[in-house]
């Protein structure tokens, strides 16, 4: 029997909806049959929010290693001491610290080949804030801690629909000036080696959105489509890439026009992810591209103003997690497909090096 | 019987699916049960794309003056000279003039009452530019030209979402520039006043999105957030408006939270209408809000690759004929409903000027 996958779950933020996704996630008892869980965080944090949110519990195998990691078990790595304070809808020092400690040793764990993905929990970006992270976020963090120099892209993606983005947590008033064709070129290749190499797409078609409303209508409403955003499609068509656009983004979702795209790459956070999240709803996920290990996440924060009330939809979740467990194979199969590919066939005649015509009905004098 | 409403309908563009989605439209017989459809332009123009598009055709009532438009017929003015040269997908000067044409020569019938509603099909902005035609598009002609000094504000709508935005057809590098306080106050209280009188909300709901990712993530991403749009919007409340925010947008159309809300206003082109018509799909119109004469449109342009080819859908310009109809109507019974209001009525008692307490059981010895 092939072995089943390890994911590494992080606990994220202890007084968000972060537990609730997870246990509600981890609760259904076919989890095991598909994949082997190591949670980073702490049992009594968990207990402590099955009890606030009257849910079913989860029978944790507590481990100290994750090479003890039960198949037939959800296993959980303590990370913090049990006795931290759990504020429910707070950001506390507490909590970003907790939050860190689990993603730290999650890092440590994946890099030494002892889990095959995480999925992380919604942090707080202003508590987990230290020395030690000095970060705007997960991405960023782990594209330092594990990319190996590799650049991340962060891929938000349903059944029908994977959005990239150009810019990230920018404010908007600079969103025009991070705009270059070296960083949409940048994107665009990372995004069609992850659309080949993750999604199993052997020749992926990506759109590529303008920057202005109605792509900039030829120069009324802004210049960045016709002496930024172009030539760098049409650098990228050069170098073999399928990539199409610019489109202006309402017509681009109104008429359905990226559903003939294997990628869409957007310039900018809400230009992608609004229309993305108001067409995936609870089923989106996102996905930290590029770099050489699988991360997931669920596609929302931490919801301090719903937590501890039973009110999270753990759906989103379910679905970060079942994405790490697709990708990891999709990779492993692109790499068995890839690791020695057949040398170019030609078909030797008359002693002649002429390549072999496959247009040529070879069948014709039957 | 009552009488039924005069539309008129404005050709736009003859060179792109303007005639394509008018007479697919008004090809069906039942159109004229619901209005009296006056259009401005040419019978010999929409012959022409009638014979390249292959549909049914429509028997045009050519009048001359729109006091003479039949209840019973499709009614066209002759706005151009009939040999107007066609030149299907293409932006010619004489497709500029022909479509301003017929849009002065409309909206010199709205202002003399001779007609209700106007509802426009597009325009190619560079092609209709003019020493008489110097605007970004209808809704700032319309605004100057019909206005009285009342401010426009372009709502998107279907059943369920009706958008509006502060700041319109500008590039997204002086977006955030545009966004104030003032401006701010101003779109929310023509909203809300469209609102009441357009669509019969007695006391509606506006929710606002804010401009920056995260709503600015408290000051991390952006301080626009914190510095205007929060004051804006208590501004507001202090006024009597119900205005909330503002919310990401992301969160607010991927959590299906626009659907407690009567409006949602966004702070740019793109903010608002990816997610509304990947929303809304070929359900969207477009309304013209703030001025004293109702005018809609569908949500698409000329759509140039596609003209002559019969594969434009009429859906949307039926929904905004179908939408001018209902605007009408409703501003009209608004009209009605607080032209005379009945004075507050208090209940005379012992000669004291006592509120009459309707929270009192006067049965209540029965």
């Amino acid at each position: 029997m092939e072995r089943k996958i390890k994911v590494g779950i992080t606990q994220g933020d202890i007084n968000g909806v972060g537990y609730e996704v997870i246990l509600k996630t981890l609760s259904d008892p076919h989890i095991l049959e598909i994949c082997t869980p190591v949670v980073y965080g702490s049992a009594k944090v968990a207990a402590y929010h099955r009890k606030a949110l009257d849910i079913p519990a989860v029978n944790f195998n507590i481990i100290t290693d994750a090479t003890a990691a039960d198949a037939n078990k959800v296993n959980l790595i303590t990370c913090v001491d049990d006795d931290v304070k759990v504020e429910i809808g707070k950001a506390t020092a507490i909590g970003g610290e907790a939050a860190y400690a689990a993603l730290e040793r999650a890092a440590v764990d994946i890099e030494a080949g002892l889990i095959d993905a995480i999925v992380t929990a919604p942090i707080n970006k202003h508590a987990i804030q230290s020395e030690k992270f000095d970060f705007p976020g997960h991405t960023e963090y782990l594209e330092r801690r594990l990319g190996q120099g590799h650049k991340s892209l962060m891929i938000l993606l349903d059944d029908t629909l994977r959005v990239a983005l150009v810019s990230g947590h920018l404010p908007l008033s600079q969103v025009s000036g991070a705009i270059t064709k070296e960083v949409i070129l940048e994107k665009l290749q990372i995004f069609e080696h992850s659309l080949k190499q993750d999604f199993c797409v052997v020749k992926p078609r990506i759109a590529v959105l303008s920057l202005n409303p109605h792509a900039g209508d030829d120069g009324l409403l802004g210049t960045e489509e016709i002496e930024i955003i172009k030539p760098a499609i049409q650098e990228a068509n050069a170098k073999g890439l399928l990539c199409f656009g610019p489109y202006p983004a309402d017509g681009f979702f109104g008429t359905g026009h990226y559903r003939q795209f294997d990628g869409v790459l957007a310039m900018y956070h809400d230009q992608g992810l609004a229309p993305f999240k108001a067409l995936a709803m609870e089923n989106g996920g996102n996905f930290t591209a590029g770099l050489p290990i699988i991360r997931t996440s669920p596609d929302h924060g931490t919801a301090y103003d719903i937590a501890g009330q039973n009110k999270a939809d753990e759906q989103s979740f379910r679905h970060a997690l079942y994405l790490s467990l697709d990708l990891y194979r999709n990779r492993a199969f692109y790499k068995e497909i890839t690791a020695s590919p057949l040398r170019k066939q030609y078909f030797d005649k008359s002693g002649d090096k002429e390549v072999l015509d496959l247009t040529t009905d070879t069948d014709k004098d039957e």
